[in-house]
């Protein structure tokens, strides 16, 4: 199985969620990417169809938006 | 480790986000009740913070918002 990948940027909505997503699934199965320290994989997120994080983007491409923590928009600002 | 309860209501987002969180959690560990179905469990589900569904709900009762599908006035109506 392909891992799944979390992306956020540090928000406290992110850092729960992240807690929580970690508590759930194996974490060796999860990338965590952290968007507002490296912002060169923006791109990517984007492409893939995440509009906000935190998101976690399953092994099938799909993204589940969790909670709202803050926009692309606000993630590039 | 007790059960995550993951609400929805049959809505096309919620029967996406159902298929994706119990490939990615072990399903016995999940608890997936459709509020569309038993409004019952409505009342239980707003106490815990549940805003709108798809909703999982982890052990430690922290509510995850995935995506949206419905709010919980639509899921009443």
């Amino acid at each position: 199985m392909s891992k799944s990948i979390f992306y956020h940027a540090g928000c406290p909505v992110c850092v729960s969620a992240e807690h929580d997503i970690l508590n759930l699934l194996n974490p060796k199965e999860v990338e965590v990417i952290h968007l507002g320290e490296d912002k060169t994989k923006i791109g990517d997120a984007e492409k893939i169809g995440v509009k906000s994080v935190p998101a976690l983007v399953t092994p099938n491409g799909h993204v589940l938006h969790i909670n709202f923590g803050a926009s692309m928009a606000d993630v590039k600002g």
